[in-house]
């Protein structure tokens, strides 16, 4: 027995790769195709459409070519209403519940194609019916339950609320009752093309990784992409570890806050504390900050540093106390830029300022990641899964660390925009302070 | 204006090189010393003991110095009891409190030696006098303020409740009026000293990281100390990360589990994922689990995996019920071999077994590290830290990572026995499984 | 001004990427396409064509997009004989002379497709006309400029001696005289495309490099390509490190040379010394092979064998008159294994059997390369990278390292059938020769 | 049965690890001691002395122990002459010879101890009588069986010639009648002690690897480095890696040479043609540079760059004639910088500046070796480790690599004064250059 289906692809499928990619799919897949129609663009500037018959032995079989093709940008040909299931029970998602991507995608419902909000990969699509203005419904991907008053998407006020929405939401935020897309039917996802025109500002982020591309160079093109950011009004997430300390780059990093080119930080516990240590110890004990990195001292000074914060009261109060003079969370609380600190099993203390709820955690990084419009990744792993983990892949991205295995990883997600730089983050960031804020 | 004090050395000091160090760390932190009495070991099964004066500008970096020696070996050669001093309140310490290492340590108090129980870095000691049978007192360092069944230290019914206590306990587990030690008197640390005898099974363990040293060897050696750790009934804990499922050697982990050569997993929520994801989409889709590990099905497999076990209540549920019938978390169900799923900010999910707080998690993995015997680490840099920051510096551990940076990051804690190998943990594990499992 | 050129493209070459890429590199260099002719394979076995116009602004930004195409399999629609310059000098090669990639290529010559026999990249083409049978000519780019008796293409008395021939000669074995293609017209390049029928024992090769496949699978997938290699009469070609005796592994490798798994082996002096030293000093001096890595004698028996060997006369001298008994090279003289120990400067030594001239040490490789119809790269970057350099892009690859930078680079040379394999030597290699050895 | 044998140590042998490294090798190695007399520095500005009778079990056990404590700085308390045997043919070293460490060496002859000249690891000592100043036996360890003018050492009108002289020769250079050291006796190795005064500009180089310093500080003190070898009319040698001109940073080095802060360069064929392919197609076709790293012409700008080179008749020649403009080996050429190109079995071409030969090219690299006073190692492992090889202990070195495993091997090697920096060459080059021309 065979079955069939028909799918479609339209736009810059052949030099964007689409096409091929998709042929590649049935063939890996033991399915096979007819291309049924094609019309290619003959300028550079055309969009090509092609229509292939895709078959399989088993429906099974087919089922998951074609969730393959979809994930990849081709669509069912004739297209009918996404089936929707409600949740039995919170947390709880209907037997073949529909897994998102992290690509725009969108659902149809009642005949009419609904953009997903909040899309993220690895969630369950939600819809809410037109007039269905029930707080949870408007919560949105973020998951937490509760109404979130700077979400501009939840307003209750919003002149949607009488038409239907689409939006993501992960595993544990499902509600019983929750109507939530199951199948492939009905589902449209949009993977990133190439773009044609160079890419502006960002052109540089189609390069991948590589150790090889002039390092100078590679820096004045963030710092341009940066300035590009800013200038449309945009939010640039920086998400550093450690070693931003350790390598010297913490005041370059902290002037990046202060002079507003850097809106937001998502990092954790031993960031905060290794930064406020710095502060603490650099100046206070009378040791030349530059040699201040003796690795005898540092569990000491450390496990100090938590404790006076902890006594302060939390961050703010111990900037606000006096106690905290400098650094990049100084700068942080003195011009309002807000952070997330997420907890980690390894943390020692932690600061009071640390989420040590990973799913609470995550929410707030959540919030940050939609939020961004530019996202630096800095010398941590963790922390830049989690937040790429939250990102659609139209977000572009920055991956900066000294180990090729780390930034290899963080851009193996399929952003349209991606760059990352093997480098030394104790040089990265003082060039690209530099860069930025050496210019009139 | 020069201050100064006497302190002293004794034991293996000279081949150890402890003496060394001493010496070397007065130079560098701008001290002076001299040599008061020297008497070497003449034979090399013999004890040295030295008394040095060490001076000093100030008695601020008399302190320091005295405080860095202190961690190294040498203590004061005059003891006085240590001091103590109340915390003032909930999670805060007293000032100058002092910051333990992960080494043998005892506090004086009432002229009396009290070994500190519990020993782990970075906490603070607490004293617990005699009679002072306070349930928040037996805690100990385990910090989830609560009474612990398991823990044979807080029994209160245990004969030494009549006589003082010292213990260690983390930062955020502090209570008002604990007396906590401060300062740096009174107080004698024990590093590891290198063992003269080879070390038995254990004594491969010198070697510190080696890329160069031959593989198969190395892993009959661990093969042997878990052999031996077995046969005296000790207790070895295991702490895997996802790449021991994607490099196809979950059976064999699952082996140990099962015929008891692994007695308790401490992992994350992302490798029970891998390993029940592999159970479920391994067999139920006909599919060659060889082959499974086909990158595009991934993230499906994935969320689906973890969707069926919150909807059966649980790993255990999911044992019991039938849809879980194979891997590393089946054999600890059935075999009772106890887990810890620690959380993390980059989980999907999480599955219900997961412990989402940090500080939760951390005092999970607190117990099991103060009850293993021995640590295998395999390929997991975050719990491997994780564990690591709650061993003392004497149980024995094996870390295997293909990185060489993670191998060597988790071996540079000081540990007495620890032995890292840069090597594949997918041909690691079926190997270590042969050399334990053929043998009749 | 635009000028514009017709080129057309054949083949599978939408699902093998090469039309997509095409697109892209006329975009990328500034250039502009039209597509004139585009029939399309309907069926996944058909093949589909393409025809376009090319444009740029220049005659020279065209050559280079034209260029470009070329090594990526787009041919000039209305083909033209190749254009021949006659070399002025030795080492000289005309201006503007082809440089040829790895894949298979033909040169039109008096209207006739002729192939370019020893293709490798970074070559010249020459062209030897009908009955032009110059021992120069016959010489094909092994560079050594004179007849060599076991190359059967150089053959005097083959019967095609009457037939003109194109053959790759690298820059320092051009002669005066010798005809050089030069420039773009008349040469047609067939990069490889992707199987449709899985590749059968070498399907697995198309994986790319991955450190999250299953190891032992791989390793049995890697023994199968060996078995159907020499069930084929196929040539192994090994290219070990150190490492491989350093990790234990060299009686592994041993095996396979004496059981004919391995035909030959190419390496420098490094790992020739270290396996001599095995032997001589594993066994001589009464010490346990296993613990023999002891770091403090290295240098010590490393030059100490050197001497041996040197006193002897040479390796296979010092088997024949017993001073080595056992190891690689011990196999290779035993069972009549051709072997080339190439020079470099970090060799100690060296033995007498190491080429220490690079340019002769290449041709020496250079003859292997082409001999081999399967390759494993064994932990050795600089002898794979020569060994590489030499390969046409259709010969089986499998590299092996710990380190994923050596295993990319490696892989990053399109290869058609190459898969890198990031795991320890020291286990890859026991459980390869298991895997080979213990089947009947 | 038991041997026995007196040793002594003298100096800083505490603090610098000498005793304590003594002791454990005693142990480890199966051997007993025992102290007979300590005098200890009692201020950390006075030395120690230990006589120590170690005994083994054999005279072969004993004599390894002996060997391995000399040439860790123990040196026979009761000392006789060398002993000299004459090598029976060339190349051929008589049985026993002594390998020499890299550190400060002395041989006893007639009761006098002769400082070894031109040490490096890995050698016979050859033994010159007063009087006996044939031109074979001036001519030290370059091996290159010439008289050598640049060779102080080799001055014939020496007044030192009617002295015994001591050298370092290499196996190949050994000359049939050159008396060889053999055997342990009359032989003092003086390992490096840890400097107390702090090291100076030096004095960060006791830091081994760091991936956690600041680097922008580390950058500075390598500057300072610079700085004060030269004011000593030191001589500094640069050895780069292709790395250079790929990650953007070839005119930083450029402007370093012309500017007389880098003396000499020692590198491969591979970093000059990519050097000079920089200069020929950077400029020549109109690309801007910053972005001519363009992967896609690589090879055929590469093979050119060659081509173009050889055309010319070499580097000078191409540099005297106006081909090539800029770049490393264009300052070379203008500012007298001697360099040395060693050839590889990887090199494209070679050039015709290239030194083929191994052993000539060690020769050439030896000479570098021995002249310079601080070695710079810019991220290339091959040409760092052939100058390491033949660098005394005594000589400054800092190695950059953004690999830590290259950095690890290449410190692990003795030397007093020796840092590694992971991080990336294309941000150090331009920070060091900046820092030492931006000063007036």
């Amino acid at each position: 027995m065979t079955v069939s289906r028909e799918v479609e692809l339209a736009g810059h499928i052949i030099d964007s790769g689409t096409m091929g990619a998709c042929f590649g799919i049935v063939m890996d897949m033991g399915g096979t195709f007819e291309v049924e129609a094609f019309d290619i663009g003959r300028h550079e500037t055309d969009e090509s459409y092609a229509r292939l018959v895709v078959s399989a032995d088993t429906e099974e079989q087919l089922q998951q070519i074609v969730h393959e093709l979809h994930q990849n940008g081709a669509n069912p040909a004739d297209p009918s209403d996404a089936t929707l299931e409600q949740a039995p029970e919170d947390r709880v998602v209907p037997h073949g519940f529909y897994s998102t991507t992290n690509h725009p995608t969108e659902v149809r419902y009642d005949g009419e194609w609904l953009p997903v909000d909040r899309i993220e990969m690895d969630c369950a699509v939600v819809v809410e019916p037109a007039g269905d203005a029930e707080s949870d419904g408007t919560d949105g991907a973020d998951g937490d339950g509760t109404d979130d008053e700077t979400d501009a998407d939840s307003d209750p006020t919003d002149a949607d609320e009488d038409r239907p929405r689409a939006y993501t939401k992960v595993l544990n935020a499902i509600e019983a009752g929750d109507l939530v897309v199951t199948g492939e039917a009905g589902i449209r996802v949009h993977p990133p093309e190439r773009p044609r025109d160079g890419g502006g500002a960002f052109g540089f982020m189609q390069g991948g990784v590589s150790a090889e591309r002039p390092s100078e160079t590679t820096i004045g093109n963030v710092a341009d992409a940066i300035r590009e950011t800013k200038a449309d009004d945009g939010t640039v997430l920086a998400v550093p570890g450690p070693a931003v300390v350790h390598s010297g780059a913490r005041e370059d990093l902290a002037r990046l806050v202060r002079e507003g080119y850097v809106d937001a930080i998502s990092t954790g516990n031993g960031f905060a504390v290794h930064d406020i240590e710095r502060d603490l110890y650099g100046t206070s004990l009378g040791m030349d900050t530059e040699s201040l990195d003796h690795p005898r001292k540092g569990h000491k000074h450390h496990i100090y540093a938590i404790s006076e914060v902890i006594r302060a009261g939390g961050i703010e109060a111990a900037v606000e106390s006096g106690v905290v003079e400098s650094g990049v969370m100084y700068e942080c609380i003195e011009h309002d830029r807000p952070f997330v600190l997420a907890g980690s099993i390894r943390d020692d203390g932690p600061l009071p300022d640390t989420i040590t709820d990973a799913i609470e955690a995550q929410n707030a990084i959540r919030e940050q990641a939609h939020d961004a419009d530019l996202v630096l990744m800095l010398s941590t792993l963790l922390h830049s899964v989690a937040v790429g983990n939250c990102l659609p892949s139209t977000t572009p991205t920055v991956c900066v660390d000294i180990d090729p295995a780390t930034v290899t990883q963080l851009l193996d997600r399929g952003s349209a925009q991606a760059v990352g730089m093997v480098t030394d983050i104790g040089t990265f960031l003082p060039m690209l302070a530099d860069k930025l804020l050496a210019s009139p």
